[in-house]
């Protein structure tokens, strides 16, 4: 079972995750918590590589193999083994996220990230949950948080406004497996949406 | 004008390139000298994460991906700025090292290296030097440099008679544009022919 976690900055998407982690290990499964950018050694090199330094350093279509180079280790080195030797794998961002950032932020790119995934990624989570948040509310807990790293927060409120609008259009283009979840509740009342919705699919 | 140098390790590419560039410079011409993996800020980092370390850190699928990413960085900030401006761009390999070092290294992989450049590339060169010599000789000349830092010398005669092999098939299939020059002459002749080649071009 693979899962994950998506959503605009802010939307408590990584806390979620960590959740249903101790979820599910306290159900009795090995359950492998990662995320993306990153993921396995080189992948975290090569989100260094796109997360430190200029914003405008690399371009779009640059942005996009690198992002797929690191999914593509990522996916070789941890997701598919863990997936092997049958643990759950619960990833904070996964394709959708570039799907939206870099699909979203260049509407001519779309196409271009979805060629690359079918040609170097080909595979989808089973179950994607997309923690939904108010932008202006996802962007001011994402600033609250000191010393995060993630400079796509720096794009604002609009570009947030256009990414929730994107991943709930996602949920609709992926419906079999993605689920919408009210964000802006406690982090308890979500989790415990998450948990059961996780638990019918292992059911 | 934009002229590529391709050939097997230590067959004297990078020595003729920049043969080739005093040539031009001194008949008036405008040259960058560049080379790849590099040849720009953020290629060159990509560089790094490729060539060094242990050479079993990335998959074959990978590393064509962090070529591509860091050949589109070239091509955007060093070679088209250059050539719009009226430049000659010379190169220290190009796409064509990938459609060898990957392509043939894990024969499935050409074609995966053919539509990732038509995706993300879409450029060719005008010219392409394919600096011919015997491997043996090659490996030699090469394992001779020291400090040198392409862990692709490591593979050895096996991998570089197959090189050979495909360099040269290669320049029948881009024959518009590939001209086969052997190296196994003292560096000025090879100069000579190249300089040759590329004046007729020019004229």
């Amino acid at each position: 079972m693979f899962i994950t976690f998506e959503g605009i900055d802010g939307s408590g998407k990584s806390t979620q995750a960590r959740l249903l982690s101790d979820h599910l290990i306290e159900a009795g499964h090995a359950v492998v918590l990662t995320r993306e950018p990153g993921g396995s050694p080189g992948a975290e090199q090569i989100r260094r590589l796109v997360l430190e330094g200029d914003p405008d350093r690399w371009s779009a279509e640059t942005e996009i193999l690198l992002f797929t180079a690191a999914r593509r280790d990522h996916l070789e080195r941890t997701i598919l083994p863990a997936l092997g030797s049958g643990k759950v794998v619960i990833s904070d961002r996964f394709a959708d996220s570039t799907r939206m950032y870099q699909g979203l932020s260049r509407g001519d790119l779309r196409a271009t990230v979805d060629r690359l995934h079918d040609m170097m990624i080909g595979c989808e989570p089973d179950l994607t949950f997309i923690i939904d948040m108010d932008p202006a509310e996802g962007l001011s807990r994402a600033r609250a948080r000191n010393g995060s790293e993630e400079r796509f927060e720096d794009f604002g409120e609009d570009l947030q406004c256009r990414m929730r609008a994107g991943f709930l259009a996602l949920a609709k283009e992926f419906s079999h497996r993605c689920h919408v979840i009210d964000g802006a509740r406690c982090a308890r009342a979500v989790a415990a949406d998450v948990a059961a919705i996780a638990d019918a699919e292992f059911a």
